[in-house]
């Protein structure tokens, strides 16, 4: 099956957004919880979340300006700080729902049936429900001059998991037993099955496991 | 469990590159096919490729220009052209092992038994055993100030998908049916386990499956 830049270009807008958004691979599945100068609490699933760099601990989201997460985007811009929770089994169908368009004044937490809390008086509410979840202080923002997305940079700055086995010792987290979810595409979601962890890979030598499950 | 930033700091650097990779959650695993201007190929396996829009339909990764794939960056920049193949099931111990700091005059396909071919005259060497492969474009390179760490970005114009009924009736492709495999922190591979789809969200619905599984 071939799909040429021709054949892309001809696609139906929804089908082009659905093939395109899946081609990428298995993406994150985190919400992002905001709050407004004014105290309105803000909560969206976001796909887009990803890894730059360790040292210092930075974490990327592009965001598009008119899409649902626009109110998290303006309370990152007014306030500076941001929570990333991840979504897990238990909570993705809430989760997902918080991609309505709901109006500026309603809080997606109250409306989709999670818990907004705070932590070590970090401006930002997280979600109660989440396993994992890390509050963020924006360091830089830039709109991609291709397609005028935004890309959101932050610095990882506070670190909660619900469970201290999860992480291993020498720092890796299992995700799955924090029943982490994975997406794909605009609205697919996926448990995981570990196939291993592998050793750090070298050129005279044979790749092993780490652990084999 | 609570990292602060002070103790995020204070992490040994190996622990902490651990951690901070498993925080974004699941990622994609893809290998990214170049050749040099003199018609050497290069094959390395990243862990960055995201989403960032579908009209234009342009991906994005980050490559750190002093790890492995550095000698990919250098050929994209000769070139303009590379491609991104998932990692399945069947071949993901092989793509780790292209994490290895091989010399530039060794070609990762050889050194890791994968099979570089070629489709519709793109410039860059496609993984033959890969089930989703793209051709991508350059269109923008900048090193982001924040880590020196390198964002690139380009537009997908050729797709190739070995089993056509991967993609459904409304343009989603099934990752599983590919045996495509995520990622999480810098070594741990999953396969993914549908939770099923689920509908637009709209602010008045309840949540409701597309498919249920």
């Amino acid at each position: 099956m071939n799909y040429s830049k021709h054949d892309i270009a001809q696609l139906d807008e929804r089908f082009r957004a659905q093939l395109i958004n899946s081609l990428s691979g298995f993406k994150s599945a985190n919400l992002i919880g905001t709050k407004d100068k004014d105290g309105l609490e803000n909560l969206s699933i976001v796909s887009s979340v990803f890894h730059i760099g360790s040292n210092p601990p930075l974490i990327g989201m592009i965001i598009r300006p008119h899409s649902v997460p626009r109110h998290t985007l303006e309370n990152i811009k007014q306030t500076g700080g941001y929570t990333i929770n991840h979504v897990n089994r238990e909570i993705f169908t809430a989760a997902h729902q918080t991609s309505a368009r709901y109006e500026k004044e309603q809080s997606e937490f109250k409306e989709v049936g999670l818990t907004s809390c705070y932590l070590n008086n970090f401006i930002a509410p997280y979600v109660l429900e989440s396993k994992c979840k890390m509050a963020i202080e924006l360091r830089s923002l830039q709109t991609l001059e291709l397609n005028q997305t935004e890309l959101v940079i932050g610095e990882i700055v506070d670190i909660h998991l619900d469970d201290k086995q999860a992480v291993t010792s020498d720092g890796h987290i299992d995700l799955n037993s924090l029943d982490t979810v994975a997406l794909s595409g605009l609205d697919a979601y996926h448990t995981a099955e570990s196939l291993g962890r592998l050793k750090y890979a070298k050129p005279d030598q044979d790749i092993e496991f780490l652990d084999k499950k």
